[in-house]
């Protein structure tokens, strides 16, 4: 009659103690042992999340929209800032850059030429001389003429600013719908990549990227790339190779000019609006790609809303090919970015995991399939949870219901991640380690949670077991001098 | 290597159908077994809800108070209607009617007296000569004599129905904050009070609840019962034990008019406001009353929201009176009705099966406890889900994100419940398994998650064995004339 401490009706206060401990040691960080100065830092944040929870706003249950004025003032926020946070795991090209700097910096360089589109949005363009008209574009117009007819260009530039990001004052009058927001998503990708696929932009906005997560104390990024072809000043063009190529020479300088920076791999991405002869393509030239540049290059990923592209088991026969051939290609993929319950974008979760998959890309999904949680978690195959990209993206409001507080809560392998940081109004990783650590994890979360949020992001990257070595060594070292900083 | 068909790259087709069988069968529903009638009437309605999920507008991710018109209109909820649901667990004696019926019928009855607050709602008073005024409340006044003198008596009407109901057009605008939802609340309990206490009224409002749940094809009700004092016209009160007796014969009379329904029981709730003495006092008097109507009195609740309230944990030494007298107290506690992981309310969830609870009111958090899940898993300690209520409280938002709907995919003990369905704009059970089988269910669920659903009602209720096989083979026959009439 009796089973783990429950007989009827009067309850062993020790018993219950004891089933506590026992349900907080199964959440991620649960078995973490924290050292006294840890324990005081705990401690702190502890205190200071109680804070938040009995504030008058909840950050975590509100729009990241809203909530980023108060997030940046939170005491818990300035000391993720500082944490070492290790890798980001799920993070895309052309959104890792706050979008200020494009504005700022790359759209006052020479030759930048501009359109209006009949969507109310831009495109962009370099070019030495005037580049022919883009369809539902108005005439191509140097930004530099425009700047010196209008009188206010801090104006101009904000407005620009506004083209690239989703970030608003009013998120739910802007955005009523998924639909909505995917369709302004995807806007805002198509107003970027005039200028990011200028071939010196390209380096230097990667460059760039790299700076804003180290800064933000992070050591090591896995970087999904769709790897476009790039384009001089002469309208000549480079291949997806020397792009790839450019990340690589462009992570070495980073580490180079900064030696406690691990670096970067890239996961080639394209987008799954192909077809099934155009997959089999493209697999083919990732296998090549990853054979050319295979300290460089991760694996291969499909990438876009999987609601409304088509499901992994449409591509089997390509995503097959490297098995059958015995080439290695690993796979990276995005599955279960959805609510729809038991449709054929939600079997994307078992067969991501089918394919061998080597994580989940967010995995929102993967709470609802019992038997492939069980997968997941047996083959070590962590979930890449991006709290604010799923509640932009209308996936969920409040985040204390997050699907991963569930996997949070159980240990589930897991890393948190950013994925368009700059397309959200966020840089690095510390929006997102915030809203895990305040809103998924509620008041059970503890620093030894933050410590294996950042260890698991070593563990579960695609470095080779020494590089994992020297990663896991360099992180230890950061996170000892924020201990002994940040623990008096 | 390999482990359940996954061995590396490529999936083996035969293999993952098995998976998602396997996976299909964890679910509340998962291994019944349906008729070839049923399976006509299960495509039926998974066709009619792929309708839905394509449908412009998608009711379980809307609030409910908008999503109302589409519900009703969908050929889904016209079924869940006609379906035999078995048991209502989860329902709170002063809400079960409509409040169309107590304004058009209760407050014109003579004697009925009104009065205006302070804070724009209405408290209500039969009584043979006028009443000494109340606290923060205009002077009081007939309704008969109001009536005369308005222009409009149906304007009056509707004014007087949105003081008894949470139900409005604009949900958002109207309730900010969780805080502002429960104080409007617990203002329309505070306004229905006076009317339901009625002796007269009291009697009759039950009839017309079991009426109003039969006619949704209910056969049995749990019914959460403050038991609160009644009074008649001249101000002489009733006791509790004279409450209890009157639902008794309530109850009888209704069967005895309609011998296809099964009666009710009531679990005796009290407000978690109390202090330690109060509640050890309460405790005393709810043995006393349980050992008085052994048969009709199914035990004990505290209520209210639980958020602000005490947790189960200080009420500890009340709770084991009845266990350390050897005294049978069955309890069926709300547990877990927050969305703040890891306070002391949170650990109501534990508590309670500590406490050896019967059931779990709403389990809201029990997602997110992987021991206490367990717990009330292996000891089929059922959870009592509650969705319009938990959407309209402001737990959740989208019911797709509603973490009933992990429990339902891991085939958990549940039950669906309205919780309090007239202050929501609801009436019966049909509404909330609408939301449970469309928005939670996802297309996953089938007509045997809804066979299932039905069945737990009578499973986990507290009726005796024998009394379970009747209520089984009296549901059976209305299933089974069910599926015949709506499987052509
Ligand atoms: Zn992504
Ligand atoms: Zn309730």
């Amino acid at each position: 009659l009796c089973w783990a401490g429950v007989c009827g009706g009067i309850p062993d206060p020790r018993q219950r103690e004891s089933l506590i401990q026992q349900e907080a040691s199964r959440q991620t960080g649960g078995t973490v042992l924290l050292t006294e100065a840890e324990q005081r830092l705990s401690a702190l944040l502890h205190k200071l999340k109680q804070q938040e929870v009995e504030g008058p706003q909840f950050p975590p249950a509100m729009h990241f929209f809203k909530a980023l004025p108060l997030i940046q003032r939170s005491p818990v926020f300035s000391l993720l800032q500082k944490m070492p946070k290790g890798a980001a795991l799920h993070i895309h090209d052309f959104a890792i850059v706050g979008v200020d700097w494009l504005v700022k910096n790359v759209t006052y360089r020479p030759h930048c030429y501009i359109c209006f589109t009949t969507t109310q949005s831009v495109r962009f363009l370099f070019s030495a001389k005037k580049p022919n008209s883009h369809p539902k574009c108005s005439p191509w117009v140097l930004l530099q003429t425009l700047r010196g007819k209008v009188d206010n260009t801090t104006n101009l530039d904000t407005s620009l600013m506004q083209n690239l990001t989703l970030f608003t004052d009013d998120p739910v009058a802007a955005y009523p719908s998924q639909d909505i927001v995917w369709s302004r998503f995807e806007e805002t990708f198509m107003a970027v990549i005039g200028l990011v696929t200028h071939a010196p932009v390209f380096k230097d906005y990667f460059y760039e990227g790299l700076r804003q997560f180290y800064m933000d104390n992070v050591m090591y990024l896995e970087l999904r790339a769709l790897l476009p072809m790039t384009y001089e000043l002469d309208g000549s063009m480079h291949d997806r190779a020397w792009s790839l190529k450019a990340y690589q020479d462009v992570a070495r300088q980073f580490v180079t000019e900064h030696p406690d920076f691990l670096g970067a791999r890239v996961i080639y991405t394209v987008h799954r609006g192909l077809n099934l002869s155009e997959a089999k393509a493209i697999v083919e030239e990732a296998m090549q790609l990853q054979k050319k540049f295979p300290e460089f290059m991760a694996g291969f990923d499909l990438v876009g809303r999987e609601d409304r592209g088509r499901p992994l088991w449409y591509f089997r026969e390509a995503l097959s090919l490297p098995a059958e051939l015995g080439v290695t290609l690993p796979y990276f993929f995005h599955a279960g970015e959805t609510d729809w319950e038991g449709t054929d974008v939600d079997e994307n979760i078992l067969d991501a995991l089918l394919f061998n998959t080597t994580r989940i890309g967010h995995g929102f999904a993967l709470a609802r399939h019992p038997l492939a949680k069980e997968l997941s978690r047996k083959r070590g195959v962590a979930v890449e949870v991006c709290p604010i990209s799923n509640q932009v993206l209308k996936l969920v409001s409040d985040l204390r219901n997050h699907p991963a507080a569930v996997l949070m809560s159980e240990g589930h392998p897991m890393v948190v991640s950013s994925d368009d940081p700059a397309t959200f109004g966020a840089t690095g990783l510390s929006y997102d380690f915030y809203e895990a650590f305040v809103g998924l994890g509620g008041m059970n979360a503890h620093l030894g949670t933050l410590k294996e949020l950042a260890i698991n992001s070593i563990r579960y990257s695609s470095l080779s077991p020494q590089l994992k070595d020297k990663a896991l060594a360099l992180w230890q070292r950061k996170w000892d001098k924020f201990i002994s900083e940040n623990s008096q």
